[in-house]
């Protein structure tokens, strides 16, 4: 089935206590297309960059079946840049620049060849640009799952709302959960988010792993225990793409399908952290994929039929 | 196998944003022997109070097939009180009292009758006094578990690093694991951690479950999504004495066992949490319990089959 990446691509400065990088490109279509890509295949995208962007990143994209037809290149403008710094726990971070560039007037184009897409996947951007997309799709796809964030808790949370309204899947980290909610439990925070429209939501807990609600049931999904985590950037877009990209090529959207895209996502996601930015998951096996996807069946798998006893 | 649980038995008074308690009865021994005593009997405790102690919470004891004939009782004196007030997020606290009495110069007696133990767990205790209980059995127990806290790595390090040397299994939270090591990461944290002494090391991550670490091996237990935390006092004890309890009633002490013991700690403690103090685990079914370790096979489980293609 064919997936839709929509979301940004753009330069990354990074900063960890392992190091610093200049500009790299990051963004959260390019971590998300490259991570679906390796379960599905084409990837179409919808992004905008400036005339700055690696025209080389993009032919790696290519190499991996991501179609950039719908990336619009505004080449007298720059491209979208984000500067960060990790702490030494890695689950804080402070922004040191954000320069919105072609984010700013952002008008999302979709290709007529995207049209029949029945997988979407929103990545992280304005909440009132990824609703233009869906609106600019004759077809509601069978599937639409949206990542966002806190920033458009805090200044954008009507449109926000209207567009989580529209959604299927919603992920989001557990202090998002909180907010969006206004509950501390997780278990209480996922009804009320249901209740604004989407009927999964997956709630991300970095080096806790993460969970998957529906309105019925739960799963949880452990993180490997990672002697180094080395760049988090892009973890939640890499889990985001894994997700959605596992969930397109099987065609299968009941909840034990999504339970095993959660694995999935989270075992590219285990990848993304090991290297800066993209650099891990440019080139991965499926051998590898395999691998890491059984150290995660490995790490919570218990004799169940004794432990009823 | 029959299990000796060493530590203290208290009161507690307690805060927490569902309300508060008076002097109540508390202490690692009280929590860790009545879990355990759901898997196996008799439980020998030893422990120490005052004159002030809750004869009829002893009976209770009793009634659960605990054995308190090495529990001293010092008439003329009071017994260890703590009081302590848990933030909104339930995951900090602030000790408000703590008042040793009988505790300052506890000489923990071993009777005959408990020579013959096969499982020894020492609850959190001053790292000198866990040390004097296993030196005054004639034969080393086939396995030794203990708790501990951050407390005695700040006032007795050597001390407590002698008593870690000493036994198979030792339990602590992910800041304790973090303080000990002097390491960020988990993984890496557990290997100077086992290089200690202990061959198996259990990282307790409250609402994120706990790690079961062996030399080679790793294991993930979730923790419920509960809606309520209504107290966390006694948790962790409670979590490990059902992994006490469960291990000794197998009297398996392999890392499959050690996993299913994980499981079924982590359900007793998913009891403790619902309701103040010990009255949510003085009087579980054995079909409550079983129901509830199904919850956590359920949490869990995916098809592996599916997620390895």
């Amino acid at each position: 089935m064919s997936l839709l990446v929509v979301g940004s691509m753009a330069f990354d400065a990074l900063e960890t206590p392992f190091g610093k990088t200049d500009k790299i490109i990051g963004g959260a279509a390019t971590y998300a297309s490259l991570s679906a890509s390796y379960f599905v295949n084409p990837i179409n995208v919808v992004s905008v960059v400036g005339g700055d962007f690696d025209q080389e990143h993009i032919r790696l994209m290519h190499q991996r079946g991501v179609n950039t037809d719908g990336v619009q290149v505004k080449e007298n403008e720059k491209s979208f840049f984000w500067s960060g710094r990790y702490f030494n726990d890695m689950n804080s971070r402070e922004t040191l620049v954000t320069e919105l560039n072609v984010l700013a007037d952002f008008d999302p184009v979709v290709p007529t060849s995207y049209q029949s897409c029945e997988y979407l996947m929103l990545g992280n951007l304005a909440p009132q640009v990824q609703r233009t997309v869906i609106e600019r799709l004759q077809q509601r796809p069978k599937l639409i799952i949206m990542d966002t964030m806190n920033f458009w808790m805090d200044i954008a949370l009507d449109e926000l709302k209207q567009t989580i309204a529209l959604v299927d899947v919603l992920s989001i980290n557990d202090e998002e959960a909180r907010q969006l909610s206004g509950d501390y439990s997780l278990a209480k925070a996922a009804k009320k988010i249901m209740a604004m429209g989407p009927k999964f939501l997956i709630i991300k807990k970095g080096e806790h792993g993460a969970l998957l609600f529906s309105e019925e049931k739960v799963f949880f999904a452990p993180a490997l225990p990672l002697e180094e985590v080395f760049d988090p950037t892009g973890a939640g877009d890499t889990f985001a793409g894994g997700f959605a990209g596992y969930l397109a090529s099987t065609n299968d959207i009941s909840f034990e399908s999504m339970k095993r895209a959660v694995i999935h996502g989270s075992a590219l996601a285990s990848f993304c952290v090991e290297k800066f930015g993209t650099e891990r998951i440019i080139n991965l096996s499926q051998e590898e994929i395999k691998q890491r996807v059984q150290q995660f069946v490995n790490l919570v798998a218990f004799d169940t039929v004794l432990a009823q006893n």
